[in-house]
């Protein structure tokens, strides 16, 4: 059964991590558990507040070459009639400096940046824009 | 900082659910969780225990044109300090009929599977065989 619409924007607004996919050389994927926020029908992740160490992360490194990315939504239960899942194939961007009103929803939705207060401006960002959601539920 | 090894090894053998990437045409991830069971090295993952619908699961089509996989494991918890995850990348293989080992091994995993017996051999089943074993952890 696919999820009710109400129900996935719920999950968007509320889940506070995804998974994302990417692929990098040779067709290989690489994933990583991202925190996001979600506006007007985009997905913003931010990537790293700190300066850069020099080398780039596998995932921004990947979707400059192979925009294509997957994000999993997903909690689990034990009772598995409760179990959901929400997939979006999509294509990822980089951005910086970083989207104001992103580090704005992301400071809403995660209090944790209130004492780790990386989000800055000049921080990069990922942006995913949905090309197709699909989801699944239990009953 | 990464976890200890005996601290993934229980995770290997506890965590009930992980997320499985593979790539499909012209570059494009997809995720999907999955149950499993871990055995001398190799995650084993059934797909379905009932008779092919005729269409082929994407995981499964994905795997025989592209071995190569990653498998996440991961559990949020809003104390940041306390956040995880394993990456494992690898080559996955479709096997059937299933390994009877690796059938008893999610039976004893997962209870659930007491009320669902939808494992049989003649299941189909994916093997996993990790080439490389990345992991995160805050402290």
């Amino acid at each position: 059964m696919k999820l009710p619409e109400s129900r996935i924007r719920t999950i968007f607004a509320r889940r506070p991590v995804a998974y994302l996919a990417t692929v990098g050389a040779e067709g290989r994927p690489h994933q990583v558990p991202i925190v996001f926020a979600y506006l007007n029908g985009l997905f913003w992740s931010p990537v790293d507040g700190k300066p850069k160490s020099g080398t780039e992360l596998t995932r921004v490194h990947n979707l400059r070459a192979n925009p294509w990315m997957s994000l999993l939504l997903e909690e689990y239960d034990e009772d598995w009639s409760r179990l959901w899942w929400i997939r979006i194939d999509g294509e990822g961007s980089v951005t910086q400096p970083a989207n104001a009103d992103a580090i704005s929803a992301l400071e809403e939705k995660y209090p944790q940046y209130q004492e780790i207060p990386v989000l800055t401006e000049s921080s990069t960002m990922l942006c995913i824009t949905p090309t197709k959601t699909v989801s699944w539920c239990a009953r």
